[in-house]
C-alpha cells in the first residue's frame, strides 16, 4: 500500500539539524513524487536536504488556492500506481495553517496510508514557550480585517480564554503585525496576558509573555517578521 | 541571561533520529539542571540521548501534580544563578497536554529567555494526518467521565466543528479508549468524520479518518494504546 508522507520544512533560514529529525532526510531522499505549494522553494528544500538529489528526475504537482478539487484528485494518481508521495508546504508543517488538508482528506478517503513527519510548527512551539494552558487551546488562523469585526473577534477570543480556560492562538500577515498588536492592546483587558512569538526557530527568535498593561509601555518591533499571537487569562 | 529550554521526548519506544533533531542532543548534553516529570524516564531519556553522560553530576527537580507553586518557584533558582535549565516531560512536548506550563509562566514572568525545541506532538501529527481543518482547530484535553456529561461534551464539540468550521481534538486514558470510541459513535451524527490516531511515531502507528457510519461497521482495537481522537464535519 502506497504512503502519503507529510514533510515539514523550515520556518525560515535555519540549519535543518536544528529543526528536522535525520529520518526525514531518509524519507525525502527515497521519494520521486511530490505535491508542493511552491515549486521554487520545494526544489530549494530538496536540494538542501540532499545535495546530490537529481531534481529533474522528480515529478511535482503544484497545490495552492487556485488548484481545483478535480485537479487535486489527479495528484493522487502516483499513489494509485503504488508510488509513495510527499507533501511539502511553503513553511512548517503541511496541512497546519497551510494548504494540504484537502489532499490528505482525499488520501484518507481512498484508504492510503498517511504518515506525518516531525518538524517545526510555530503554533505548537509558541504555545510551549508562552506558559499558557497547553491542556486546552485553540488556533483560529487569521482574524477579520475590518476594524470593528476584528475588535469583536478579539473580545470573543479573550472571553473564551476566561470562560473555557482555553489559550487562544492566531496569526497575521507579517506587514500588518504592528497594526494587529495595537488592536489587541486596544481591545483586551489590562490583566489579560498576551504572548508574542516572532521568528520562531531563527537566530532572532523572540517569545515573550506579558500582560496587556505591560506591553503598552513597550512595543516590540514586529514589522515584516513572521509572528504569532497568543491570548490567555491573567495569572 | 540564562535560558529555559523546553525539551521534547519520544512518544514511546522509537529511535530518536526518527523524531528529534540532532540539535536537541547538543543542547541536552550541555545542560546540568533539569525540571522533570518523572526521574526514572528522564534519566533513561538523557542516557539514550548521550550514552556518555554523567547522570550523577546533574541536578533534577521533580514537577508533577503534587508540586506546590512555592516549590515550583524554587526550581528556577539555577536560572537566577545564571545556569541554563531544561524541562523534560514524560512524553512528547513539555507544557502541551502535560505539566510544565506553570514553570514556563514563571520563567516568562521573571524575564528569562524561553526556548522550545522541536519534537513530536501527537496533537499536531494527528491533525496533519487527519485531513481535517488545520487553519482552525482546538485541543480540549480529557472529556468529563460521567456518561451524560461526556455525551453532552461530545455533542458540543461536534456542533462547534460545524458552526465554527473548527477541528476538535481530545484524548482519553489508554485503557478507556474503547469505551470512549463507543460513546463517540453513539453521540455523533452518522456523517460526521472521526479521525483515530494511535501509537503515533511508533512502528504500529495508525491514523485513519472515516465517517461515524463507517467506523460503526469496524472497530479498531485501541485498548491500552496511546490514542487521540479528532472530530470534524462531513465532507
Amino acid at each position: 500500500m502506497a504512503t502519503l508522507y507529510l514533510i515539514p520544512t523550515s520556518l525560515g533560514d535555519t540549519s535543518f539539524n536544528r529543526i528536522l529529525p535525520s529520518y526525514n532526510t531518509e524519507i525525502v531522499t527515497a521519494l520521486r513524487y511530490f505535491i508542493v505549494e511552491d515549486l521554487r522553494t520545494a526544489r530549494r528544500f530538496l536540494k538542501k536536504t540532499n545535495p546530490s538529489i537529481d531534481i529533474d528526475s522528480l515529478t511535482f504537482f503544484i497545490l495552492n488556492q487556485h488548484t481545483s478539487l478535480e485537479e487535486l484528485s489527479s495528484f493522487l494518481l502516483p499513489l494509485f500506481d503504488g508510488n509513495d508521495m510527499g507533501v511539502l508546504s511553503e513553511a512548517g508543517c503541511p496541512a497546519i495553517a497551510d494548504p494540504g488538508a484537502d489532499i490528505v482528506a482525499m488520501a484518507q478517503k481512498n484508504n492510503f496510508k498517511v504518515v506525518p513527519l516531525v518538524g517545526p510548527s510555530s503554533i505548537l512551539l509558541s504555545l510551549m514557550g508562552s506558559g499558557f494552558n497547553g491542556q486546552s487551546f485553540a488556533f483560529v488562523g487569521y482574524l477579520p480585517i475590518q476594524p470593528t469585526d476584528r475588535s469583536k473577534a478579539l473580545k470573543k477570543l479573550e472571553s473564551r480564554a476566561y470562560a473555557e480556560d482555553q489559550s487562544q492562538i492566531f496569526i497575521e500577515t507579517p506587514y500588518r503585525n504592528m497594526k494587529m498588536l495595537e488592536e489587541i492592546l486596544m481591545s483586551c483587558q489590562l490583566n489579560t496576558r498576551l504572548c508574542i512569538a516572532a521568528d520562531i526557530t531563527l537566530e532572532t527568535e523572540f517569545i515573550k509573555t506579558k500582560t496587556i498593561k505591560e506591553w503598552k509601555t513597550q512595543l516590540p518591533d514586529l514589522n515584516k517578521r513572521p509572528c504569532i499571537f497568543l491570548i490567555y487569562k491573567s495569572l
